[in-house]
Formats: C-alpha cells, sequence, structure tokens
C-alpha cells in the first residue's frame, strides 16, 4: 500500500489500477478516507452528512466484486472508488437537506439518475457535501449549517454552491464529486479550490432527482481532481433519461477515449467583451500566462466578439429569479415557511415576485440571441477560454471584492464569468492553471460547443498535461 | 361564361377548371368579384382596402400564362384565382394596417411569406380584409374601421379576428382568404360564417410577415369555401422558411392528393370534458346530429377524457396577455402611443403589465400538462370533434350571450372552444354543418395530431361530401 497522502490525492485512474492489481482494497481506502473526514472536515466543514457504516459495507461489496476479478469495463473504473455528492442530489435512504432547514429530515425514497449510475457502477459514497442553501448562492457559506472553508486558506470562502464538493476532493477527503451548477455552481468553487469541474451541455446528464434551483439553467455534472476523472465520471453520467423530459436523448460518448487521441492545434477564442476586460491583476497574470503558454504549444488564439454577453447577465438574473420562485412556491415552500429560510436566500425568492412575464419573455429574447452569438464565435474557434473567477477567493462574510480599484459586490463577481455558459447551456469546464503569489488556485474556463464535451476535454487535458498542479498541495497535509 | 351567382360561389378546383377551358378569364372573374365587392361590402365592411387596380393587372398577367398554357402543376391551381389577405399579413407597397390606427399608413417593403407564395403561384389579390384591432379580439368589431357584419344576418358580428376574410368568403366577394388564428381567429368567424378554416400546427406555416399579437399562440392558415380549396391553399403555404425561425423544416405535403384517397374508418374522439357541456340548444343539435351522421357513415365516436383542458383557458390567457404586451412594447407602440389605440385594445395590452413571471411559467407548465394530455387522447383516436362556437353569431355590440341559462360574456364564449388547439399547438379545422332554425351557421370542429394534417383534412372532407351545405346562400344574392 502506498503512503496515505499519495492515496488521497490520487486520481480516479491511479486508484483503479492500484484496486486492480490489489496494492489497495476498497475497504482500506475508505478508511482512509473517512480517517481523513474525520481530522479534516471539522476545519473545513465541506460535509453535511457523513455515510461511514454504508460506505464501508459498499466498501465490501466493492471488495468481494474485485475478488470475483472479471471483464472490466471503462464504467467500472469506478468500483470501489470513494466519492461525494452534493447535498442536493438525492440519495435513498439518506437525508438530503438541499442546504436547507425545510428539507433538514428529508430522506428520498428514490436515488438521483445520476447517483443511481454511481452505484450500479460501484463507488461509494462517503458523504453528502454542504452547498448554500437550496444551492442558491455562489459562496459556499450557509446560514444553518456554516460556510465551507477553502482548503488553502481557511479564513477565504471555498466559492459554491457545489461547496463541499470542491474542499473534500481539494483536500483530500474524496476521490471526486457530482454537483450542480445553475450559475456557475460547479466551475466556481472548481476554480477557487484549484480542482476540476465540468458542467456539461444542458440536457446532456439527467437532472431527475437533483433538488431545482432554476430548472432552465440547471445542470448537474462532475467535479474531479483532473480532466481524466472528469471524463470518466461524464461518459458514467451522461445520456437520455426518461425521467428528466428536458435530458436529451443523445447517447453518452466515450469521452475517456477522446483524451488518448493525438492532440490537434486547438483555436482558442478571446473575447473582446467582458471577460478579460476586469480582473483581479493576479488573476490575470496566471491567466493570460496560462493562454500564452497554450498558444506557445501550439494552439491559435483569435479574439472572438460576444457584444450581448454583458446585457445578457441581468436577463439570466431575471430568468434565476422567476424560475427560483416559481419552483419554491409549486414545492410549497415559500411563502408557507418563509420563517425557515436563511435571509439572504428567503430575500433572493421574494425577490422574484417583482419579475414581470413581459421581462421574463424579454429575457428568453436575450438568451436566444445570446446563443445565436456564441455559436456564431465557435464557428470560428474551438472553444472560448477565459478567468473561471475574476478575483482568487474572498475572505469568508466579505461583502465585495476589488477589481481593477473598483469595489464589486461578491455575488455578481464570483458569478459573471461562470453564468453565460447557464444562460446559453454551452457546456464549461474549469481547470486550475495556477497559483496568485498567496498561494491562492487559479481557475481557466474553456467554453465549448453543443454537446462537444469531448473536444472541450481535449482541450482541457492539453493544458493540463504540460501543466500538472496537482503536485502542490493545501497545507492542511 | 357561367351566371355570375355561381361563378362567385365556385370553389378553386371548380374555378381552375373553368380557367383552363377558357370558359371565363381572370380579368372577367376579377370584374365580377370587384363588382360584387363594390355593390355588397358597403354593408359588409369586410374589406379595409380594395386593390382594385393592381388586381386588374394581376389578372392580365395571368391571363396571359393561361393562354401560353403549358404544364398545370397543383400549386398553379391558384393561378388567375381571385382571393383576399387579412389586413394584418404584409403586402409589398399595400398599405397593411393590422386594424389599427397605429399602423394606419404603414405599407410593408416586402410580402409576408405566404402572401409571396401566392403571387408566385398567380393569385390575384383583391383586397385586405378587416379585423380586430391588432388581430386582439373574437368578434370581428373595430374601433377604427367599424366592425364586419355577418352575411347571413348584418345585425350579427361575422366572428373575429379574420372577420373580413370570413364574411368576404361567405358573401362571394372572393374564392379564399388568408386568416391568422392566435385564440381562434380562423375557425370562430369561419365558423359563424358558414365557411372552411384551417389553423395548421404551429410551425407549419410561416409566420413571417404576419404581424404578431402572441408570437407562441399565432398561426397563419387558409379559408375557403370547401375543404378541397383549404387542402389547396394549405399544400402551397405550409413549409419551413428561414424567415420564420419557429417554423417547422418539415416540407409540405400534397394534401389535394390526400383528399383522394379512400375513404377508412375514421376514430372520433369526443370530449368527455368542456366542449360538449355548455351549449346553445340549437349549436348542441345542430353539432350532435353532425356527428351521430359521421357515426353512422362509418366513424366510431369514443369518449376521451382532457381533464386539465378548463383549467387551461386562463393559463392560455396568460401567455396571451404577457406576449401581447410584450410585442407591443417591443415594437414601441406602447406605451409611446397609448392614446391612438382603441379602448378595449389598449385596456387589454395594459392588463397584461399585472402577468408575474411566476404565472408565465406556471402557465406554460400547464401547456406541456394539457399538450400531453390531448396526445394521448389522439393515441386512441384520429381527431377530437367539437362544436367550433357554443352559440351562433351574437348581435352586433352584444356583451354577453346565453349558455344553457347562464348569461357569459361573449369574448370567453367565443374563444373557449377554439383556444386549446392554440394553446397546444394542434391543428385544427372548422367546417359549416347546418343551421340554426334562424337561419345561422353552425361549424363543426376537429383538432388533430401535430402534423397530421392530411388526416384531419380527410376527416373534414368525409363529412363534407356527404353533407354539402354549399347550395345555401346568405340572403344578399
Amino acid at each position: 500500500m502506498k503512503s496515505d497522502d499519495s492515496l488521497a490525492f490520487a486520481t480516479i485512474e491511479e486508484l483503479a489500477a492500484l484496486l486492480a492489481k490489489r496494492k489497495v482494497s476498497p475497504v482500506e481506502l475508505t478508511n482512509l478516507f473517512l480517517h481523513r473526514i474525520e481530522r479534516r472536515n471539522p476545519l473545513l466543514n465541506a460535509f453535511l452528512t457523513i455515510t461511514a457504516e454504508q460506505a464501508l459495507a459498499a466498501a465490501r461489496r466493492a471488495e468481494k466484486k474485485l475478488m470475483q476479478g472479471g471483464s472490466r469495463r471503462d464504467n467500472s473504473l469506478l468500483l470501489g472508488i470513494p466519492i461525494t455528492l452534493k447535498d442536493n442530489i438525492w440519495t435513498r435512504g439518506i437525508r438530503t437537506t438541499a442546504g436547507s432547514k425545510i428539507l433538514s429530515d428529508f430522506i428520498p425514497e428514490e436515488d438521483a439518475t445520476v447517483a443511481r449510475k454511481l452505484w450500479r457502477a460501484g463507488a461509494i459514497l462517503l458523504g453528502k457535501t454542504n452547498l448554500n442553501e437550496f444551492a442558491y448562492g455562489i459562496t459556499g457559506a450557509n446560514a444553518h449549517y456554516g460556510p465551507v472553508h477553502n482548503p488553502w486558506a481557511p479564513d477565504r470562502i471555498s466559492g459554491g454552491s457545489s461547496a463541499g464538493s470542491a474542499a473534500a476532493i481539494a483536500a483530500g477527503l474524496c476521490v471526486a464529486s457530482v454537483g450542480t451548477d445553475t450559475g456557475g455552481s460547479i466551475r466556481v468553487p472548481s476554480g477557487l479550490c484549484g480542482t476540476v469541474g465540468l458542467k456539461p451541455t444542458f440536457g446532456r446528464v439527467s437532472i431527475f432527482g437533483a433538488v431545482p434551483l432554476s430548472p432552465s439553467l440547471d445542470h448537474v455534472g462532475p467535479m474531479g481532481r483532473g480532466v481524466v476523472d472528469v471524463a470518466i465520471l461524464l461518459g458514467l453520467l451522461a445520456g437520455g433519461d426518461p425521467l428528466d423530459p428536458t435530458s436529451s436523448p443523445r447517447s453518452a460518448e466515450d469521452y475517456h477515449g477522446a483524451l488518448r487521441k493525438p492532440t490537434r492545434k486547438f483555436r482558442l477564442g478571446r473575447t473582446r467583451e467582458h471577460y478579460w476586460e476586469k480582473l483581479d491583476p493576479e488573476v490575470r497574470r496566471v491567466t493570460e500566462a496560462a493562454v500564452r503558454d497554450m498558444e506557445k504549444g501550439g494552439a491559435v488564439v483569435r479574439e472572438v466578439s460576444l457584444p450581448q454577453l454583458k446585457k445578457s447577465l441581468d436577463a439570466a438574473t431575471t430568468v434565476s429569479l422567476a424560475e427560483a420562485l416559481h419552483f419554491h412556491e409549486t414545492a410549497g415552500y415559500f411563502p408557507a415557511r418563509a420563517s425557515e429560510y436563511g435571509e439572504e436566500v428567503r430575500q433572493r425568492i421574494e425577490s422574484g415576485e417583482k419579475v414581470t412575464a413581459v421581462q421574463f419573455i424579454a429575457a428568453l429574447d436575450e438568451r436566444k440571441r445570446l446563443l445565436a452569438e456564441f455559436e456564431a464565435a465557435l464557428r470560428d474557434v474551438d472553444a472560448i477560454a477565459a478567468p473561471t473567477v475574476p478575483v482568487p477567493a474572498p475572505v469568508i462574510n466579505a461583502e465585495s471584492v476589488e477589481i481593477a480599484g473598483e469595489q464589486v459586490a461578491v455575488r455578481p463577481a464570483l458569478v459573471g464569468w461562470a453564468r453565460p455558459a447557464n444562460f446559453t447551456g454551452l457546456p464549461a469546464i474549469s481547470v486550475p492553471c495556477g497559483f496568485t503569489r498567496d498561494g491562492l488556485p487559479v481557475g481557466l474556463q474553456f467554453i465549448g460547443r453543443p454537446f462537444d464535451e469531448s473536444t472541450l476535454l481535449r482541450i482541457a487535458y492539453s493544458y493540463e498535461r504540460s501543466h500538472d498542479w496537482r503536485a502542490r498541495r493545501p497545507g492542511l497535509d
């Protein structure tokens, strides 16, 4: 058995190889992570529920299967791999709070489709991770369960709302996780915690059993330590689902296999507008260096234009406010149980009442125009490259951050770079691309063509292979 | 040349045969209709613009083409046929008021796609027909241009909003017409005037160049004297249009040819809910007799259930109010030119302001549920049969009508039977099925499967062939 550390920071691929060779057993691996969680979670607050008993039972089942050997398909790379799920993803028999008080005792009778696929592949659930209440926030703070702390600087936010998932991966408390992303909630914490997170194309992964936030913007997607792991997970999670009428019937591709293809000259777009305009100087330094490195490595970088982009941010907020209120009303949570929400989330849900139907329809028009602009740009380039977040992780409870000499409220600063991919439904991935002088991780985002996650993953992988930041670990270890 | 009368009430098919045999010329035909318009339109008020000069020029061109003979494709059945267009359909160089004061001087620089197709086929435009202001009404009344009078009883409404089109066909002032239908505006006046009107599947006929009312409910469709004419016109009008992003790329079928197929045993659905519950006794007598006759003729009649149907009527109103306000705001008409609207339409547009985004989203949910119910019912039957309107034409300016002992406001009474097909996008046709004791026409409606206008037309034709009400004509002649 390898050292504790290197196992806790190994990838699915690496662990699967060790498990196959019986260098480590699923039970050993599960115990290792459970011990790390016990030691480190009190500081990070990444978990809302730790499922130690069920995890060990699942590990024993996985051990048996591994002993039996047999043929090994790609999906069974997950056999015996300890993972986590964001706590707004239904798990049968295990409480699923969605970070809320309202659902604090909710035990689903069914698994979310993605959960069902993971158990079938033999993955082991270590626990359910902390998030903003009802995923309605971007900081990783939670009025009921306390904030998630960033493993790289525990006085700082992890980013959210898939906060605990990113923090747990970064701190070596699980191998990978599945999160949700309505306005950046997979990519923002991945960027701020130095992990990899993919928001697939709208319809690519079933959202059945994910507690809704804003159904036309909601996505479920994989989070991991490297691009390969995210590709392996996407191959398992993707595909049409009769239980999710918004899911596309297109079947999943071999994303893992696609990474083995020889790299070609990718064309990257740098938008004239928005993404590169106002950035924290350290984020600018690190992300521009990353794009330059890709150019040196053979990528072609072109300027592209998205004139509607800035205007669309308000339109996306309009859609999100209205859809969130509609869900909470339909579910019977609001206004019936208004007092049980945290103040911030209650106010946000209430403010959906001010949105008129005409504003909503106008926002849907904006959405079509923005998608048309992105699609035009993506005819000239394979992906658009941009920082994931314009600042490094702010300190917990900060109300504003400084960007290019201006004070900007934390929420718009954190969602503004991620949300266009939710509004257009385009796939987007965040990969670590270096550190600020203060040692905080910085994420680089690629936004690609609809249902072409393969190209997106290949681009991200072409960067990662020459810039493996995984050797650097948070000071917790 | 046949007698004036029989020519004025002949079908496209009949006239095309006479034109081909040179029993009548396009110029003679055009003059005949122009004289009839001159004599009868002052009473009916069916026309907003009479295009006598252009019509005669087009007739001379058609005459030349007919003289040259040559091969005759189905579409060229329209060559030399005098028609009208509802005045919310753009005609290049000819004013298109949409029944409004705001557009009273608007002369489009382009033809609507349907207009362009008609001119290319050699149809002759006699004029633009009267309608409710911006098609926002169901009575055929117009605050600026006066009401359209029903040819069967000029003190009564024609129904609307494609009011002048139906009245002109019924009075022998044109052979056929093209109208629009957002909440019954083709079928209601067809029902009340004893003509045939088809609202195609949403996306089947381009709406490019039709002044919008509520874009997700707007349809353009053919109106005529018989089912065959409507089939001929649909074959010309249908098909994808790059200028209309909501149009379906499916190409048009040979609807005319479909009518020549042998009749099979059609299965008709009679809904338990709504359509047959509350009806004027004469409308009930006539429509039930029609369905019974079809049953005797071999059709199978089954009861089907649509529990969401009644609830959906409010949801459809919600969508329509919000979309109409959004269009009028975007076009710069409202509130900028609020004083130029008629009182009733201004109030209706204003009331769109009260619709919240959450109500709008909830209405879209209703819409999905209703469509699912219709689709389930249409797996058991080929079409749903229902009265087009639950009452015969009310007197002009009536505010309410009596249905089954209750006073009901005119507007909900007239739209309630037609609107479900707009909300679901399903194709629906109205055919004359007899007369009340007072001599007012009654319409029977068939609602069919998406993009299966062929079956719908065949069902309507199977009724029409054994019940040709065309021998009876309004007392004007």
